[in-house]
């Protein structure tokens, strides 16, 4: 509610053209009517650019069920994130289209065609890393980003990430997914002048300390501009991409 | 060099027109040309989109001034962090231009003129945070970003941030410089669809632990689509933004 | 046994009005008597107003069971956290009217009346705080302390928050549960004058570190005053803000 | 602004007692009239009970000076804390009654009258602790709070606080100040029903973490319902204790 | 071997008394004969006072119950740490009359009569620590180290630690064990001139992490001269008795 | 690729000796040429020096097998650290001859005969170090690094280590697994002139903080020249030989 | 005050023999006689059996030659740790006879004469660990504890610790003090049967984390029976020695 | 002393060529002849290959000075790390040809020619980790190795390193050091088969953890066969160059 269009309920106040009660409603409500809406995932578009993404993990079957057919009559998509079988069960039983990426450990349901944002890059060394890689990918997926995967790019072998290094620069943005020491970030990103988004993941022997290891280097990246997401959180950096895809 | 240009270069050795030596010097150095080149700021300009930045730490002041001299010389500007009154004084030896701002502890010798790539707004709680926003700053002002500050807009005061939301949204992306509890970066997440890159800062009380625990609250942020860099560093996010919005 | 009642006790042994055992028995268990009394709980009410409270983690259902009984037979309520399944069934052999508050695993025997000692704010940002939430509601409950829930007002959704604000305002004290980055404490406690007691929750993504992240937060909030309890401490919210109601 | 006030407005605008530029004007400010306010600290006062306090930490002298000149120009007594001797000396400059309590490094400029809220016990082991305790007395004693220092009193020689437990409990809060393992809060909290806030100390020999092992000692004290602040932080003690007491 | 004892064996060679081939053997094995020898706890109990106590984590039952035979044919007790059923279950098979602390996970078999070193004190403050309390009561038992226990005696009660304060000072050595904030080893040490052994449990909510807050806490104790073993280390405890009660 | 072949190549081209598609082929490849190649561990081996080694935590049993049949496709051997029975019944299916070092968690098709390097002694403490024993001598056997094990040499029974120290002193490189506090690493250093490889275990009590405990002592060495590898790392230690022993 | 104590006391009164208002003064007093006397050592003397230690860091020179004064007052000896010479010089005004050990950092005034408790080892690495066995030494040499020091015995040449190993033996009780890796704990204790107390230094390289990588050591020593002190606490060591000797 | 030796000596004692008295001094010195020994170097050169090094921090000039005196009268070298200008100053008082190696912060005295044991590379990525390099280059050059520097080789611009990476590879050991996320270890151990032996450096911007970032990151290559030592260690690394090459 901009000046303007409050001189103009004002005036239709003074006009009598708006009744008193009527008028209260409104300013109560405005900025608030969104606010104080049940519809909740309606507001958090317009004002973060996407709806209520749903965390799976502390909630119930039946809880994350009962989020999911709010969203879905409100007109919504709905993304469930670390999610279990148990609860993509009880999806099911009110959303017979919900899918389950079951590595991302991923609910989705989408029945609406959202606009294509732009293609990201999914750079990873290697296997252990994919239920991150695969959680990003369901919701870049779900978001109308395109992704391209590139997988077998560890730094041991630096040839292949070099094989890749120009299919990698085509890309929108580069989402990095490592564990162990992280070191791909700093490479790629000394590869690419794209916004590079990078992952920690908690694979790795001994001290990686659940991520903290790849978290810390990453953060600690020689290569200027990298920016970086808590441990594997894959969905994260899909939600970063589409910040920035979104301008 | 691409396959066309390889092509093209061969073609002219077929011809004549190219000599063998003047391909094998060509070649040699594609794609080491750049590489192997003194002026390796050239190649990190063309591969990164930016020029390196010295990281005044640890570096003696005719350390810093040597390389300072070799960037002007190849044709570059001088950007130099975490930088000392000493290791100023030694940079105005080789360039009287050089300028330095002190609470960013950044110096530059800009002579270029760079593109104008969009605007930031730099959000922060307080006069604390200031070191880290001007060292941002100066980054943003060398690379062509215009800055605008909104800093005094802790959430401890949550209206001074609310009155000012609108100002900052319409910036083409959002920088949050916080320290103690770093909640700024999930709240300021909240009230805009636009790219938000957290700066957690050293500054606060106790079990602030150096800025580890503003960097891990803003990791850990309920708000979908933040992305952190390191403790301190506002010069990485200046950085990352200028990746983001070369775009 | 301050000196006055000393000085009337030895008055009475002077008068013969106290025979000497008698008075050596007193002066014995003065101040001890209560201490060296069988009844533990019967002091502690006494001395910190309330009666010792079950910590049932490490303790077998047997005896948990063994403590509830002598507790229930010295009069006082019964008080369990984090009490299992197994726990509750032992209870219930002795205690037919013992009540399980499953999410918050919390076994209560409620018998007396307790006096109204006023109303808390529980506040958090979603479902998967609710164990914490219902382990401090759970005891609120049994100490007098009326609960208002308000659970659906993370500040990624600033909206939600500010919505429910006056509603917050108007209790006697404020329990903020939060996990992820903890943000919540430090917005709620800049939007009230009340008492703000947060409890971390170890709810969270990647580098929350089992709540340690939320619970640095919540100490260098930069809103003043804010008190902090341990990480998914529910129980201890509600005994600290009984301290402060009782007096 | 509740619906009252506001209807009152309206109907001031349809009887024409109000115009329409003021009616927007206040309209616009209201609820933000206080927040976008110049005077920033009378709105913290009226939300959350008392006026903004200066860190003094990582500002510079003559910007602790302006922001102490602008507290007191718009009617508000001044409060710094972490403040060297240099900063005393600028804000002496502005405000000649101003004072300074060295070990507690407070800088004060009281000119209103504080209501009276209470009485606090300040309880602490040693002298090594006092820096914070005077911190804390400071803003206590700015705020109306009447504190009773207990200093001599840590558990290694627990007759010295058995002796002054009555006293003690006499105050309507207890402020428990201790570095090393922190014992004294459990103790204390043990020994009196009244509200325990502990402040953790960073003295100590060499496992103590700077104040962290005294921090989740008394965070996992084993006497219920003690609340904790930041490390050192004997100003959130008297903020946490104003909260309380102001009810 | 001293020099006497091999001044000795030399003049039995020169006097053939001894034959070279024996002398070889000995002085082979001297200073080597103990060390080399295959009853490796013979050597042991000669220089560290007491057998060899196995620590049953990560091996094998029937490996644990193949060292309980060797050590049993060597005509020494067996002591197992850590053991869980499979290992007694296999132990007995080679020994009928071996006996498990199902609580303290700890397998005897004790066939010798120890000497009588003298009392210790096991105090701590809960049910919930009695694991620890009962791997360090079997080991001092096998050990001829009479166990006083004193189990409900947390500081958050003190007056329950004051009424047996002299019962405790009655032995020899004072073993405290304490999870959660760790204060009673401070209060103990403050009651007490005996020697005071501290042993840290992980037993807590929260910020306890896994023992190390008791840990620290005990480490920093403002008592003088508390030590302290691992975390949940009540053999470790009761091995150290065991050096200063041999004296 | 030097300058000399690249002459000479481009000689060719001018020759017509070499097609222009062909030269562009070459020299897209060259020095990519290994590096793009589809039969990675080929280029590993030449680059590194060994093929690539499957890390089995995080990946599926058909995706092991996978990699395994591709390995062994190429004529290479297949080793799979941190592998589970489930991987290995996986495994067998593709190659009958697999081998699963069960307490090493390892897997092993050898079906080249590997040049003899040189002999490791493998030195540590006790039963509970042998799983990160074997996983080394798995990898060592694979590799024809010849092992002598030494398994009862713990510090606290220092003769037993004294006995065979020219044993170990006989081999060309020493592994030292240790856990707990580390302690055999900087002694058995002190022992030996023979390069020294340090693996922290996670086997301890208490505070051994998962290994790093160990870890941290072994880097902190006061016998010089020690160097460590990973917690629990007995492949990266077999590695790390290998690269001294094929020098 | 025993229960027959008492009984005298009552019957005095009813005797006439003691006046009511006396008896009232013992009993208030009594066990709280010592308590609340003034001179605090004579009590701690009594209870813990060594007088209180000055704790000199975060005191200020006048505060420590205050309470030194007071000490001396009592008839008590004085010992200040972490004292600068600035406190030594405030000391000497008012103790002519104070002495400074300047490396321990120990200020004592010894004026009674010790009884003499026993002998103790002090064993250390190198001159880098000197500070903390000065300090240690000079608790002892004010208790009555006869100090035989073994500095130049590290592991890393195991040789010099072997050859004075009969001479450490022969104490009471050993002490070691080690930084780095804190491995001479563990292999001290391996050699003798004596009470081992480690304290741990801050000494070293690297990650020795201030000295909790020898301080995690010690604690995970796998000698039996090793008990540790805090970091750098060689007063703390000695004070526990003398807890042990004074049996 | 082998039982061959021991036999023949014995026998010598039989014939009387040998006395008593001497085969006693033999024997009691024998293994301990060596250990005894007042020349320590001697034997540590014997044992672990290379002399005592003097770790300079915390070790007073004239202290340092004194060792330095008795390593030379001994013949042996003198290296001192970690030592400042003043004790710079003593060490040439007693040899005026002392050199100190100030950025390494490294004093020697090389009297002897050392065998030459091979080349090592050391490579770093920049100015900052200079200190570094220089103290493991003084040692290298004190011991026969021979140093290529390789200083420019960041993996942010990977060119450089792949420009210089068969330089590196035509050594016989290399050497990586860096600091922020220390990524150049992975990158430099997958373009060689050397060994690599890691060390990381406390260089970097906010989670740097005073180089425990690096050093996790190293210990966490995905490339097999990095070792690493401790933090700044450049010494550590030159011992362990020393232990392989003098293979």
């Amino acid at each position: 509610m901009t000046p303007e269009t409050l001189r103009a309920l004002l005036a239709g106040v003074v006009d009598g053209t708006v009744a008193v009660d009527e008028a209260v409603r409104r300013l109560t409500h405005a900025p608030y009517q969104d606010l104080g809406f049940a519809k909740v995932d309606t507001h958090r578009v317009l004002v973060q650019g996407m709806a209520e993404v749903v965390f799976g993990e502390g909630k119930r079957p039946e809880e994350i069920a009962g989020i999911a057919r709010a969203l879905l009559e409100g007109g919504h998509d709905v993304l469930v994130t670390r999610a279990d079988p148990e609860a993509f069960a009880a999806v099911q039983q009110i959303a017979a289209d919900a899918r389950y990426q079951e590595r991302g450990r991923v609910i989705s349901v989408v029945r609406t065609t959202p606009a294509r944002l732009g293609r990201a890059a999914l750079v990873c060394a290697g296997t252990s890393d994919l239920p991150v890689v695969e959680e990003c990918a369901a919701a870049c997926a779900a978001w109308g980003i395109e992704v391209a995967r590139f997988v077998d790019v560890g730094v041991a072998g630096l040839h292949r990430l070099l094989a890749v290094r120009e299919a990698i620069d085509a890309n929108d943005v580069v989402i990095v997914v490592a564990g162990m020491e992280g070191a791909l970030a700093s490479v790629v990103a000394g590869l690419t002048k794209r916004p590079v988004i990078a992952v920690p993941t908690s694979v790795g022997y001994g001290a990686n300390l659940g991520g903290l290891t790849a978290l810390f280097a990453m953060l600690g990246s020689c290569a200027s501009g990298v920016v970086v997401v808590n441990v594997d959180n894959g969905f994260g950096a899909a939600a970063a991409a589409r910040r920035l895809l979104a301008r």
